[in-house]
């Protein structure tokens, strides 16, 4: 089980810090999850992970269920175990990956039938299937199993998926055996009123955490904004809230202010193996030609291992030749950066300084930020 | 400049432990050095090179030429600064390089042309250019330009590779203006006459070091060895005998019988990406299925970072869905294993037991090792 206590709240907007605590440790909120999509943090030790301060991890079930199965995770001890990591873990139910992975999919009642992303073979996810997976992989925090929807989304539709969310929420709670903490998720397209009655609906259910899916899959950022705004009031102040797959940092600002307070996303990870680096001067994009003789580090403005020890010209080097180790250094700091950004965060709303925090962020990173 | 002095010699064989003092380290001999082609020991940073004690790399000049080039790692302070790396650091000619990856290239007197493997431009080695190369690049111990050939290869060119070799030699010596260590190479193939000759015709030119080359080139075991017995005894005792280009334990450990002190391969590292892995208990092909529950330890007769932390059932999960942790976990523990082989033989020399170290050695591995 966690427990969730609210340490300061912002008296202008409502952003909280809080204290999440699990059986692995406590977590410090706002928080950013980075995502160990297959058991691993992509390039990352759980070493180098705790020395930029992650304190939490998502892995997915979806992918740890077909490769290399839930079955096998149990016998090596659970997931902790088998990844090395000693830390807290959150798992998502692979609703996310069930619905935006496969070609082939259908829905009923019951559940979802899919072909793996791996060698095609047809699987089918039941709510109570999933419950399965995910206390066999054993992570602190599991998710429900929910039916996303995309953007747009017609209404009749996102209802539907609404209303089965529900359906698999109760009987998730109802086939839980172990005493992880299951959260429950709320869906609804860009529909208000649907939003509404799915977190309603969900808190019904009282779940010890919420969170709020279907989100940052294509719907402009103010789109996005409204939905929280309208959502998080519904649920209760006392549970944790988490946006689902959110990874951009001035996002990540804003959502916090709308009283948010855990996000998980690939993109800092991703963008890294790519060249990106999100840095205190900007989007840094290393392969640029620009940079093939700037031997200052990649973001003079931070302090990690990486800005520490390296120049731009050697990373844009490592890059350019596609060594290992330059992913490893980009995702190094991003990962340190992000953590770094919700650090900041975090300290402005104890001062009661969030407001200046926010708006110098969002005006400094907005623009290329947002577009990450 | 380097010193190298032999604290102890085997009684029985060769072998001999010493000392290679330099100016950014002292090594213990016998060494085997890691293959940091482009600047990085693929997927391992300083630090971590480090910590399963590595004294001193390789890198490449040839390919440091083309890219990132010679002169922006000289505005970069020099290699050391460039690749954050403070330790002793060797850098071979190019030799090998322009005559195992070009296509074309062109011999003559004077040097030789060949095409850059990055896009096919042209470009021209003279002794001369390629010690202004690594006078930029900065090693502790850099190499002559030298004419390798493969095996098998024609008596009449083998005999021409050596005197162009030891024209180039001189070219070399002449053409230096830093007081890095520059060492010679021997060449002639698999004939002793010409091993002699070289060999010979390179102590003349008083190098600090002495490199064989063109071994390892796909003759069989067997003559490699035969060429050491009758090549190593024409080099001066006081000086260090390197072997370039080769990596497999075994070899190494029959190379040390042989008075060789120096080696270097991208055999640790390369087989590593590739899954497999060298241990105590033989080669281990961690893509194998009968790995995949397997939680015991990579190695479990071997103690390093790797070896007490994760399983073999989780590193080929790794290896399997292609993550670069995966790497990184085999890279490291290979290479601490092929460093702790050879401290291994330096403490079997030092303690006057080298032959039985020799033979267990070789008994226990050199049926499968010797085939890597």
């Amino acid at each position: 089980m966690v427990e969730f206590k609210i340490i300061h709240k912002d008296k202008h907007t409502r952003a909280r810090a809080g204290i999440l605590k699990t059986p692995h440790g406590k977590i410090e909120t706002p928080v950013f999850m980075p995502v160990g999509t297959k058991a691993t943090v992509k390039t990352m030790t759980a070493e180098e992970l705790k020395k930029i301060d992650v304190r939490i991890i998502l892995s997915n079930a979806y992918h740890l269920y077909l490769r290399p199965g839930h079955d096998l995770i149990k016998e090596a001890g659970g997931l902790h175990e088998f990844m090395h990591w000693d830390g807290p873990i959150l798992t998502d139910s692979g609703g996310f990956q069930v619905f935006s992975l496969s070609e082939m999919r259908e829905v009923t009642e019951d559940g979802v039938e899919f072909r793996s992303v791996i060698d095609g073979s047809t699987h089918f996810f039941t709510p109570e299937k999933v419950i399965e997976i995910e206390e066999a992989i054993g992570a602190d925090i599991i998710m429900v199993l929910d039916e996303p929807t995309g953007y747009p989304v017609e209404k009749e539709y996102a209802e539907a998926a609404v209303r089965r969310t529900f359906e698999w929420a109760k009987r998730c709670k109802n086939s839980q055996k172990t005493d992880q903490a299951l959260f429950g998720v709320v869906q609804g397209g860009t529909y208000e009123d649907l939003r509404k009655m799915s977190a309603e609906l969900t808190v019904e259910l009282d779940f010890p955490g919420y969170a709020i899916g279907g989100l940052s899959v294509g719907e402009p950022h103010s789109v996005m904004f409204e939905v929280l705004d309208y959502t998080v009031p519904v649920l209760p102040n006392s549970r944790p809230r988490y946006v689902m797959g959110l990874g951009n940092p001035t996002s990540l600002i804003e959502s916090v202010s709308l009283g948010v307070d855990m996000f998980d996303c690939v993109l800092p990870t991703r963008i890294a193996r790519n060249g990106l680096a999100l840095t205190t001067v900007g989007k840094v994009n290393i392969r640029n030609a620009k940079y093939a003789r700037d031997f200052s580090p990649l973001d003079p403005g931070h302090d990690c291992y990486v800005c520490g020890n390296y120049t731009r010209a050697y990373i844009r080097h490592l890059v350019q030749s596609n060594e290992i180790l330059g992913s490893r250094l980009l995702t190094w700091h991003n990962l340190a950066y992000l953590i770094d950004v919700m650090r900041g965060a975090r300290e402005a709303i104890l001062e009661d300084r969030f407001v200046e925090f926010r708006d110098a962020y969002l005006t400094k990173h907005e623009k290329e930020f947002g577009l990450v």
